[in-house]
């Protein structure tokens, strides 16, 4: 992907026309210019480094030529984006290196032990917060590591339901090569079209259909990591009392541990049936009500939908606005909730969720409104691009709480946000991932580019994570740490814990060299 | 509890004469002695120590007396009721410490610290992999910080279904509290008569309705840990991509790390209607088939029973004998599996399940047979005790592994037993814990006593986890590593793995006084 944009650039396109109307009505347009043609900084890495990697590597697996830097250069968050638009590629990597086993990469980890240089492992390149995006200072130059060759299937169980993965699958690859056996993951986070299996463990990623298939952290099984200390394996059994979990430590660790060669994860059969249908309920609070009765009722009794989703009611209001009018009268106001079933057969499992949906005041819109969002479910990052074209700022954060703070929650980084981007924000939320004990809040902001944009969102941002942490919800359900988040993380873990992930660090990558400034406070 | 019996004498009793009767046609019975006066060695605490836990607690809450030591005197695994048989106290903790909240236990362990005395953090006494024996060379005494005063329920959140409880907390004691809200952990290890909340999170307990409940680990949302560095809280929302989870990493830390105080835990409505079932299946190759696809369909389409049991031919066999007669005809032969439905309306489960049993060849033998696990699901430590009192060594031993893998485990380990106690060894199993992937094996030994049968048993057991880890299973599902399994546990997590305890428990416990010895290799 390009730096300045999101995924394939033959689906990005103009503005929708009724998209296009809502933006002129807020906030005006004017068409920004973009910065395309930006110069990369000159490469950074002594020959005596890069005749190292070639040696592990090969001449044609060690790539300093501006398109391999440039297309590796930071993440998809919208200050990345509006970074490259202005012209600034600063962070982009002085090599791409791109290893073809586990034996590779931790052969290049010595080599960049060796020469201090900064390994910045990459797979779809869709970090959101910063995480592709190391520290340069004190290091002899940053390489990407580029896992796109480590795609193999390596064994597939279908006695136990597990496969093992190697990292740089992309999530379309993945579920291709496994419905070959009639098998899925299940897991589509937005970024599914581009982000990779090693990306999924590394950030716990968590995907819309998290409901029925849960996070991608609850479907690995078993881990391979390539370290500056050697090789790790973990995972002998689906849970043990072997002490502490430490695949749990490996997961999230964003590249700052190590590289996360292979995964052994859980797999499904391939659902033979899929329905996506519209429900409408009054107010955000009542959809979050029914979601929550789900949720605790459903673990036990079937209840529980694979896909559920309730939007609150600006970003209803946003999304019947700009498609076509589907649902008719019964659209008008309110919340939209999409629920979702997988399965072998769905139909007793729809008939329960209709019934408790429907006893918590629920009305039914149809399978057309649930059709309509599984058709545009990965597209919101190309319709950034288009906003970002005519200079509106979009982008998205999101948390997760206990139930009982939601509420809380919800109106503290509203406020948070509409105080510090002004009236003019648009600022809309959904919940898309549900627990028995809690959900995640998704927040959308959309708001008209001040002259420094980033700063602008640099301080909504803070201001929102403030709100966060003063409230007592995560500064992270799924988009990771990051560079974005790392100011906040000890707030969230507490000064112990950052001490307990630096201990970690020290241990498995004593100099340094893995994905400096990512994570670990 | 007496460091040579389990529980309450009075439910003892001697051996019931049905299995009295089959303990002689296998072995011959003949009474042993049993060493109940032996002497404690002297407590080898200086008065300066003892002066400076009395200033943080009060003269009442350390105690020396003899009593107090003997009852805190290693667990309850076999060889450590035969040494104490034997008269073998050497273990006993020079003083135990009574804290009445966190910051006593703060306060404590800066104490302990200062003297370098090594601290074993104490619920209800019943680890049996040697958690309570922490190694006396190198500290100037071992105490025993028994939790017993911190008891309180310090909130309940009925809006998010959590609850926080103090670890001092006993199985029944907690059910009773959360019984007044009409609230369930549903956590029902063999243990839960005595085991206690801090226990359960510090090994990773799992219970007999952990195929409906999950467990123990999976219902902590949060904690806080007492350390010698300071206090630890952990848990903000349900799941968080704020890094590796390090909840995961105090779960299973066995005291080595530092000591649980509070946690929060998923908590569920107590369940209106409870049944449990006996199913037979032809084999154990059938029975486990059938578990299985519970499990694998179950996930999805609320297959899946709350208590899901399944045991091998040798321990349906001994089962049936050791019971008066339930289930005629129909219990000749085969595996016996116990299935177990709890909820607010049963009957649709129960039913789908039913159908999916039936499928699977198996014959349904009525809710008698449920009834009789379920009346003697916590007795096997008392039976354990009177098969000692003849001279029969009893222990269990446990592991998990991948379902395509259960078969070679099931031979290895079963082989590996046979092959150290001889011939006149009884070996049993059962699964009792149900994943997708995978599932546990629970094995009964039992076998004459010889001339030393803690050494007996402690090939048999070496010999045993020899062969899980050659066939890939996970030496402990829920048993924890104390000192017993540790000397396996680098084969389990890897050269790396065991440096990252080591890592974290320096960093948290730098002069090592929490549980030495326990755990970390």
């Amino acid at each position: 992907m390009h730096p300045t944009r999101w995924g394939d650039p033959a689906q990005a396109g103009p503005l929708p026309s009724a998209t296009r109307e809502l933006v002129e009505l807020a906030f005006g347009v004017h068409d920004t210019t973009v910065a395309e043609g930006a110069a990369l900084p000159a490469p950074g890495l002594a020959e005596s480094v890069l005749a190292d990697l070639r040696a592990v590597l090969g001449d044609e697996h060690v790539r300093t030529d501006d398109e391999s830097r440039r297309l590796r250069t930071r993440g998809k968050s919208t200050p990345d984006l509006l970074r490259a638009r202005a012209g600034d590629l600063t962070d982009a990597p002085d090599a791409v290196v791109r290893p073809g086993d586990h034996d590779d990469v931790v052969a290049l980890l010595e080599v960049a032990v060796r020469h201090h240089v900064a390994v910045v492992p990459f797979g779809g390149g869709t970090s959101v917060t910063g995480g592709l995006v190391a520290r340069r200072e004190g290091y002899a130059g940053v390489v990407s590591l580029d896992l796109g060759r480590l795609t193999a299937v390596r064994e597939i169980d279908e006695v136990s339901m597990t496969a093992v993965l190697e990292p740089g699958l992309r999530g379309p690859e993945a579920e291709a090569r496994l419905a070959e056996h009639r098998l899925t993951l299940g897991h589509y986070p937005q970024s599914f079209e581009f982000a990779t299996i090693g990306g999924f463990a590394a950030t716990r990623s968590s995907g819309q259909s998290s409901a029925g298939y849960g996070r991608f952290d609850a479907l690995v099984v078993g881990l391979t990591v390539a370290t500056p200390q050697g090789t790790w394996e973990l995972g002998t059994s689906p849970a043990n009392a072997a002490g502490p979990d430490l695949r749990q430590l490996v997961l999230g660790s964003e590249g700052a541990f190590g590289v996360i060669t292979a995964v052994r994860v859980r797999v499904r059969r391939l659902p033979a049936e899929r329905v996506y249908e519209g429900w409408q309920f009054g107010s955000f609070a009542a959809g979050t009500e029914a979601i929550r009765t789900l949720a605790q009722a459903g673990a036990r009794s079937g209840l529980m939908p694979t896909v559920l989703r309730l939007s609150d009611e600006s970003e209803t209001a946003l999304n019947l606005a700009s498609q076509s009018d589907v649902g008719g009268a019964a659209a008008d106001g309110g919340c939209l909730m999409i629920v979702g079933h997988e399965g072998a057969d769905v139909a007793d499992r729809r008939a329960a969720v209709t019934a408790a949906l429907e006893a918590a005041g629920g009305t039914p819109l149809g399978e057309e409104r649930g059709a309509a969002w599984e058709q545009g479910r990965f597209h919101a990052p190309y319709l950034r691009d288009s906003m970002l074209d005519v200079g509106v700022t979009v982008e998205t954060l999101e948390t997760a709480t206990f139930w009982s703070r939601v509420p809380q929650v919800y109106a503290a980084v509203r406020q948070a946000l509409a105080g510090t981007l002004g009236e003019r924000a648009i600022v809309l939320c959904h919940v898309s991932h549900v627990y028995e004990t809690g959900c995640s809040l998704y927040f959308t902001v959309a708001v008209p580019g001040g002259d420094d944009p980033v700063e602008q969102w640099r301080s909504a941002k803070s201001a929102a994570t403030e709100a966060m942490v003063a409230a007592g919800a995560t500064i992270t359900h799924h988009h990771a740490v990051g560079t974005d988040h790392r100011p906040w993380l000890e707030r969230e873990i507490g000064p112990l814990g950052v001490r307990v992930l630096r201990a970690v660090k020290d241990e498995l990558d004593p100099t340094g060299v893995l994905n400096p400034g990512v994570l670990v406070p």
